[in-house]
């Protein structure tokens, strides 16, 4: 008999259709269906499920579950809402690896290239030119190397920019210094005193939790920026404000005569560009929509490709449906949270 | 005796206090001067000068001129303050390709990852993510193969964009599909029907004088993007500004709900990002300043590097007045105009 797989979804998050299509495709040998559109008397046959963002008591209706595919990366969504004995492998898709790279690239350059503070002066109609740092010269620190951290700062080297990179467990890789000792100085905070830009790509774990607020920003060099495509809780959301806000007598504009000779405001912080959020999509009227040294992303740095991410989460699916087996990498530790 | 060399640059471009240092220390050989510190009497004495955008009338001071060495890439502004018979030799710098092609890269990325339209969403307070589409599919257009334009190609080509190049005499760049058949149609056009992003990098010159007007628009998809990295004439204002609003309702903001099933403006035109202008700085209430699809950049995609840039004069100065050669690539063919 096919295998009957729910597709697991909170309502809240609206359909995925084409993620839905692409699991149909991807896996025509397994039954992959929405798990409302199940009747209630065949939910005891499931013993695996793929879930996109599920709701609390959704995998609780399936008694004799065993594996969950999530088709996130991060897992720190579905765990509180993961009944107990009941495996996790997460989403390890290079394509992600990739389209982060390239998002971590595109930002870095954005701020390398003064890009925020030229839109600051066209909306105050100011033609200033500022001096351009040489890549070699833009200090660039990356929080985490695991699979997306390594394709990251990979790229930021082969860009020519001076790459530092920081990790729980040591790391080795050609042309990035590596730091890794400890979370709660050391090596974080020898990458956090020496990045013009700091790239978050840490998962979110109660040792993350709120890493990146008053002590850390201190540490950064006054002018710095933050990116943050990791998770939301690892930046202390107030900290940051007042990060982004302390020294500038206005935080709204530069000013200075509109062409020559102007005097910049200068925050400690020069910029943040946030991707992700403690709460998601960002509340209405939270301070960041408005800030001018903020950048608003509805969590766009890294998305699940439907077509990448079906046929490997078909791939997982089968294999642990015949020996129970996972790639190693997809498995994850519960107790570590990661 | 050592040559007496004048540093010409307009009044009204304010004094370029950095590149006067870095040319004293590349050419202690030579006694480089602002011209307005030279004593009248000792002008016959100039044989050679280095321009940085000289104003009507200066270089006609020098009576026995026969080279300028400008310090600029382009030569459009110093062919007509330049008297009869004076040769003039353009800046190649290897550093302003290497800077011009991060900046082609910088804001590519940034128009293939979506970041205007983010940025309209994020000042409505919207959340809305868009699909992304996979580099392979992007599809960039570089106009100019120069030794900018190579630069630029290859970049992007490197980065796994699906890149094509113009230019007018026939190249040949690896992985790059290159067109050139006739500034009037053929080549261009087809190079801007297939583009979602147009980079322009084009001298200016007679025939690139509104080379990117309403035709031109009108064969560009759909929601495609120009970015103006060449010159300001090259880019016939009205008509831009035509595209960028046709087919909104309001050129202002998307509209739709805060979160999801949002209907989106579309323009023929979806942004444009410019660097270049026809009168530089971009006079005050020019309607780019305050338009929500133009980006409007003090033409720094491609600063000169006093420290390289002076060295490069210094060398061709010193080659030229000993025995009157220059770089083939650095002479100018005036009537060329390039």
């Amino acid at each position: 008999m096919t295998p009957l797989v729910p597709f697991v979804r909170s309502p809240d998050n609206g359909p995925n259709a084409a993620l839905v299509d692409a699991l149909c495709r991807a896996a025509p040998d397994l039954d992959v269906r929405v798990l409302g559109e199940i009747a209630p008397e065949r939910l005891h046959e499931v013993t695996v499920a793929i879930a996109d963002g599920p709701s609390e008591g959704q995998l609780a209706r399936l008694p004799n579950l065993r594996l969950v595919q999530s088709t996130w990366a991060g897992v720190e969504a579905i765990l509180p809402v993961l009944p107990a004995g009941v495996e996790v492998a997460r989403m390890v898709d290079p394509r992600l690896a990739e389209t982060m790279a390239e998002a971590v690239l595109a930002w870095t350059l954005h701020l390398h290239r003064d890009m925020p503070r030229y839109a600051r002066q066209q909306r105050n109609g100011q033609w200033i030119v500022h001096e351009l740092v040489h890549a070699s010269h833009r200090r660039v620190g990356v929080l985490g190397l695991g699979v997306l951290g390594r394709a990251a700062v990979e790229t930021l080297r082969d860009h020519g920019f001076d790459v530092t990179g920081w990790s729980r467990s040591p790391k080795s890789i050609d042309g990035v210094e590596c730091f890794h000792d400890g979370l709660d100085g050391g090596g974080v905070d020898a990458l956090l005193r020496r990045s013009d830009i700091v790239v978050n790509l840490l998962p979110h774990t109660e040792a993350t939790t709120g890493l990146l607020g008053a002590a850390a920003f201190a540490q950064m060099p006054t002018g710095s920026s933050l990116i943050n495509f990791g998770r939301g809780p690892t930046v202390d959301d107030e900290a940051l404000l007042a990060a982004l806000d302390d020294g500038t007598t206005s935080g709204a504009s530069d000013t200075g005569s509109r062409v020559t000779g102007a005097r910049l405001d200068r925050a400690h912080l020069e910029h943040a560009v946030l991707d992700v959020f403690v709460t998601e999509p960002l509340p209405e009227g939270h301070p960041y929509w408005s800030h001018p040294r903020v950048t608003v992303l509805p969590h766009v740095s890294g998305p699940t490709s439907a077509e990448t991410a079906a046929v490997i989460a078909a791939a997982n699916v089968r294999a642990f449906l015949v020996d129970g087996t996972l790639p190693a990498d997809a498995l994850v530790d519960r107790t570590r949270g990661y």
